[in-house]
C-alpha cells in the first residue's frame, strides 16, 4: 500500500472511532433533563466534541490487536476518557494552572463557575469508575475488577493525581531528566498506558509486550506536549501555548533543548514499535498511533 | 440489661469499631516516604484522627448483621470514609463553602494550599474505589462490581455531588420540605446508605428491608446536623457552627423550625427502627446507631 493509501486508510479508521466515543460518551452522561441541570450540562461540555482522543484511539487499537468487542471498547475508552477530562478541568482551575483556554473554548469554570467545575471534575471521575462496574466488560468478573483497580492505579496519588502534584512542586526549579521522567510516567503517562491496558483487558490479561509499549508511549506523548507548547501557537493547539516556560516549569524543552527533546521522542517512538513486533501485522493500528503521537503539529 | 449497661456497651463497641477503622486508613493510605510525601501526607492528614466515623460504623453494624467478614469490613469501611473526606476536602475550598475548621483542625487547604487540597480530594476519592477493586470483598467478584457501582452511584452526580450541586444552586431561596429532602437525599443520604450496603455486601446481595433502614437513616443524619448547626457552638460541633444560616442555605430549620425538625428526626428515627424488625435482635448495633445519629449533640 502506498504511504498516502495508509495515510488515508489510518485517518478514516481514526474519524470513525472518534465519533463512535463521541457518540459513546455523549449516550454514557447524564443530559440536562436530569437533575442537577446545570452540573449535567457542564459534564458534558467538559467532555463532549473535545481533543483528539488519543487514549480513545489507544483503547480501540489494543481491544483490536486483542479481538475485544467494541461494545466494550466503547465503555472502557469512555471512562479512561472521562478520567482525562476530568483531570483537564480541575488542572484549569484558578488554584492550579488557572486556564482559561481549553480545546478552543473557555475553560469549564470560566463558562460557568469555579465552584461548578470543582464538582464537574468530581463528578466525572466518579462516573469512570461507575462505567467501569456496571457494564460488562468481560468474561470473567475478577478480571473486570483488575480493570478498575487499573484505572485507579493509573488515576491516583501514585499516578496522575502524584504526578500533578509533583509538578506543582517542581515549579521554578530544574529537574534532571531523570526527575522529569519520573514526575511525567505519572502525570500523563500512566493514564495513557491504562488506556492500551484497558482496551486489551476487555478481551483478556494484557500481555506484557503491550505494556511496553504503553508505558514509551505515554511518555513519548508527554515529550512532544512540551516540545509543541514551546514552540506551536495558541491557534493551532486549541489552549495556551508557551504557557509552561512562562509559568518556570520545568519540561524536557528546558532540560535538554527542542532539538534533543525531539530526538529523545523519536527515540520513543522507535523503542514503542520495537515492543510491537511480536504481535505483527495485527499492530497495525498502534504502530500508526505511536507515529500519530509523535510527529503531530498539534 | 439496664440502659446504662447498654449503654456502656454500645460505647465500647463504638471505640473498638473506631479504633479498627482508624488503622485499616492508616494502613491504607499511602505514607509520606512514598512520593508525593507532601500529597500522601495531606491525605492522611484529611482522612485520620477525624470524626465520628459514623459511615464506618453503620458499615461494621450492617456487616456484623449479615455475618460479613471484619477483615473485608475494613476495606468497604475505609472506601466509604474515604470518599466522605474527600467531599468533606473539596466543600471546605473557597469556591465552596470557604471554611477554615474541620474536626477541630484547620481544614486541609489552609493547612496546605488550595491546589494540594483539590489533589486531596481527587486522590482520595480515587483511592477508595482502588481499595474496592484490588481487595477480594466477596465471594463472588460479580457482587464484588456490585459494591464499586453502589458506591459510585452514591458518589456521583446523581448521589452526593449532585446533592452538592442542588446546594450550591439553593442557595439564598426557600425549598420547600419536599425539595430539601430530594437534595439531602442525594447530598449526605445516598453516601450513608451505600455505608449501610457495603457492609451487608461483604457477606451477600443487600437486604431490601436494610435499605430502606439505610435511606431513612441517611435523611435523619441530615435534618440533625441542620437543627446541631443551627443551635450547637462551634467548639462542640468541631466545625464552624451556625453557617448555614449565615449563608442563606435553606435547612430543615429554615424550612420547619427547629422543634418540627426535631420531631421530623425523631419520625425518622422511628421508621427505620421499623424497618429493622424482620432480623430481631441481630439487628441490634443498627438500632443503636439509629439512637444514636438522632439523639447525638455533637
Amino acid at each position: 500500500m502506498a504511504a498516502s493509501a495508509t495515510d488515508a486508510d489510518f485517518a478514516a479508521w481514526m474519524g470513525s472511532i472518534q465519533a463512535r466515543v463521541e457518540s459513546a460518551l455523549a449516550r454514557n452522561l447524564p443530559g440536562p433533563p436530569q437533575v442537577p441541570a446545570r452540573l449535567h450540562e457542564a459534564m458534558r461540555y467538559a467532555t463532549l466534541e473535545g481533543g483528539k482522543r488519543v487514549r480513545p484511539l489507544l483503547t480501540f487499537a489494543a481491544g483490536e490487536l486483542t479481538g475485544a468487542d467494541a461494545a466494550r471498547l466503547e465503555i472502557a475508552a469512555s471512562a479512561v476518557e472521562m478520567i482525562h477530562a476530568y483531570s483537564l478541568v480541575h488542572d484549569d482551575l484558578p488554584c492550579m494552572d488557572d486556564d482559561v483556554l481549553r480545546r478552543g473554548k473557555p475553560t469549564v469554570h470560566v463558562e460557568y463557575d469555579e465552584a461548578t467545575a470543582l464538582l464537574v471534575g468530581d463528578a466525572l471521575q466518579t462516573l469512570a469508575f461507575q462505567l467501569l462496574s456496571e457494564n460488562a466488560l468481560a468474561d470473567d468478573p475478577a478480571l473486570q475488577l483488575a480493570m478498575v483497580k487499573a484505572l485507579a492505579v493509573a488515576a491516583g496519588s501514585r499516578g496522575m493525581a502524584g504526578g500533578q502534584a509533583i509538578d506543582l512542586e517542581a515549579t521554578g526549579k530544574a529537574l534532571s531528566q531523570a526527575e522529569l521522567e519520573f514526575m511525567h510516567v505519572r502525570k500523563t503517562g500512566a493514564l495513557i498506558s491504562a488506556a492500551v491496558k484497558l482496551g486489551a483487558m476487555c478481551a483478556g490479561p494484557c500481555p506484557a509486550a503491550l505494556e511496553q509499549y504503553a508505558h514509551r508511549i505515554g511518555l513519548a506523548f508527554q515529550v512532544v506536549d512540551d516540545v509543541l507548547d514551546a514552540e506551536a501557537s495558541t491557534a493551532t493547539l486549541g489552549k495556551t501555548a508557551g504557557k509552561d516556560s512562562k509559568r518556570g516549569k520545568p519540561t524536557y524543552v528546558s532540560a535538554m533543548g527542542a532539538a534533543r527533546a525531539r530526538a529523545f521522542a523519536e527515540e520513543l517512538r522507535a523503542s514503542a514499535q520495537e515492543a510491537l513486533a511480536p504481535f505483527g501485522a495485527a499492530a497495525l493500528r498502534l504502530r500508526q498511533l505511536a507515529d500519530f503521537i509523535v510527529l503531530r503539529k498539534f
